[in-house]
């Protein structure tokens, strides 16, 4: 393990099993029939163990947009030019993408750093912790140094502790860079041992001979570079990208500091893989939002034991599903705040020892 | 089709295929890749059919909570005894129940109708349209009788206009009824031909053995009363039940009123099932929200052509799906009313009249 790592590594602890036990109890003191509100029930659990409150809320919330591109890129692998990403991310900062609009619907604010953008940015609002610009071309070389790598999970840990510091207690993953569902698939194959044609989709809409060709430089870049499957750092370091190791930060950051961390889609579902392989107990604080079209997610989230309520269809990524997933949340801290009991309520439950 | 449905089945009136297009050209400008938004545009697109309205919003929503009971209790269908029909209503009258928590965050209003609960009611803000205290037993013979069914359904449709007319512009079907998981899966048999025990499931919490049971009564209840597949009230009549025939009465009323419906779990969709063959273009109206944990209801989906975005593994009715589906509905109001164009936020296109 990296000694950068450790210190925020060291403080990541397994969910609080009491806490836990006091919400599954409250819970089932709930005028519901037992079991019957499903996954917000194991959520408002989850949260419980994560926050060591039975009855948790999150009034500051922030989607987390990791940005960078991807030497990859001249390989041809995406439907859109590489220059669409610093378009988008002033997007972002102007409020104008599904992501902002979606996270005002949710209350939650939206955070984009440029932790590797190929062009210059300057902007008021865009945090500026770039690493390098843009990754190498992963068929040709690594993409970045281990020791960059490791600074791209630093970055993310230290996006997170700053929030922390501002009260933000919830965090959404989210991610702009043309080309990053190359590397995702990539890492996949690597970290999960699968051939690439079972991880790598359209990404944001290739035909069948460009996904055939996206396949190929998949697999010309995991040949050339030998990705170690028990070394995440040497995965993320040779076929990864500057964001995807931000995020890998983000959520060792919330897990860290107690808080939950919502995966957004099929790049963020990646950095989660690898955040779990450095740190186990990362998992427990992970929350699924929703199963993405992109080919390879499903099969990610088994990987992963995440089981997403939302089926949208949905191939954006950016936080757009982590930011919907949040209702959920929402709804799961609600039913155990506000709802009556039977008891308080006089209605009769199906246990023998009936209230009425 | 009877008299007294017809002035409103008569305005019921396919999708606006004009707006539904005008819609889908709009969200081919916003910066996201073609179709990357899922369910989320064809929800805008469906929204623009029903409304008329490119970028509508929802300002009033209500949640109409049908709440009755059934004699078929009678036979041991229920994990629940009868009594806990109206004790829940009391607890959705004074706030406390999971679908008045949902229905808070999602700034919904909920209103619970007495169209046919055994006991007598009152509370200020309890609708009464009470049509019989309680379906008779349909293992022994017809729930009620086919002029009961009908004026159930009226009941429904005229619950929707008073709520139009106080400016209600979209509704959440919501039910409440100790035995109804057994008289919805009779109508789901008998419309669908389909055997009891694909339809049957553990409803509030059977065991194996009460399941059984379950299934035998329904299995007597379709041999006994025969009921005519081609005729829906004739099925509503003799195996169904008030609320079932309330929300029936809901989803038309919504309909011919444009307004969308949502539709939630396993009992709405029974209901859903018989709008749509009373009213076939009563299905652009309905919305699906969630997949329930209970048997039958995904094959229901299926019939319906109905795909929900939510797998919760929820089974408690109540609404609770519904309005959970309501967060989605919003989502797809702010994509097309808020998020910026390719043109308008200066972002690349893929098409090759790129506009940077």
């Amino acid at each position: 393990m990296s000694l950068a790592l450790l210190p925020y590594i060291s403080r990541i602890e397994e969910l609080d099993a009491q806490a836990a036990q006091a919400a599954a109890q409250h819970i089932s003191q709930l005028t519901v029939p037992p079991g019957s509100l499903g996954k917000l029930e194991s959520l408002a659990i989850q949260l419980a163990g994560i926050t060591r409150e039975v009855k948790p809320s999150f009034t500051q919330r922030e989607v987390v947009i990791m940005a960078a591109d991807h030497g990859v890129c001249a390989e041809g692998v995406s439907a859109f030019p590489q220059e669409v990403t610093p378009q988008m991310i002033l997007n972002f900062l102007s409020g104008g993408a599904a992501v902002n609009t979606l996270a005002r619907q949710a209350a939650a604010d939206v955070v984009c750093v440029d932790i590797g953008v190929l062009s210059t940015l300057t902007h008021p609002v865009l945090v500026q912790r770039k690493i390098r610009p843009g990754t190498a071309n992963m068929a040709k070389e690594p993409a970045m140094t281990r020791s960059e790598a490791e600074q791209s999970i630093v970055t993310g840990i230290e996006i997170v502790e700053d929030a922390v510091k501002r009260g933000v207690s919830l965090f959404i993953t989210g991610e702009m860079g043309i080309g990053n569902t190359t590397a995702s698939a990539a890492i996949m194959c690597a970290m999960l041992d699968i051939p690439p044609e079972k991880a790598v989709g359209r990404g944001t809409g290739l035909d069948d001979a460009r996904l055939e060709h996206k396949i190929s430089v998949v697999r010309q870049a995991l040949s050339l570079n030998q990705p170690d499957a028990s070394d995440p750092l040497d995965v993320l370091s040779k076929v990864g990208g500057l964001e995807i190791g931000g995020l890998v930060g983000v959520i060792l950051g919330a897990a860290a500091n107690r808080c939950p961390v919502i995966i957004d889609g099929f790049i963020s579902s990646v950095a989660a893989l690898l955040a779990r392989a450095l740190v186990p107990a990362s998992a427990g604080y992970m929350i699924a939002s929703h199963a993405s079209h992109e080919q390879g997610h499903r099969l990610l989230l088994q990987g992963l034991d995440l089981r997403p309520a939302l089926d949208l269809d949905m191939r954006i990524g950016e936080g757009t599903g982590g930011v919907l997933g949040l209702h959920l949340v929402d709804a799961a801290c609600r039913i155990v705040s506000e709802m009556a009991t039977f008891e308080s309520a006089g209605v009769t439950s199906n246990n023998e020892d009936a209230l009425i």
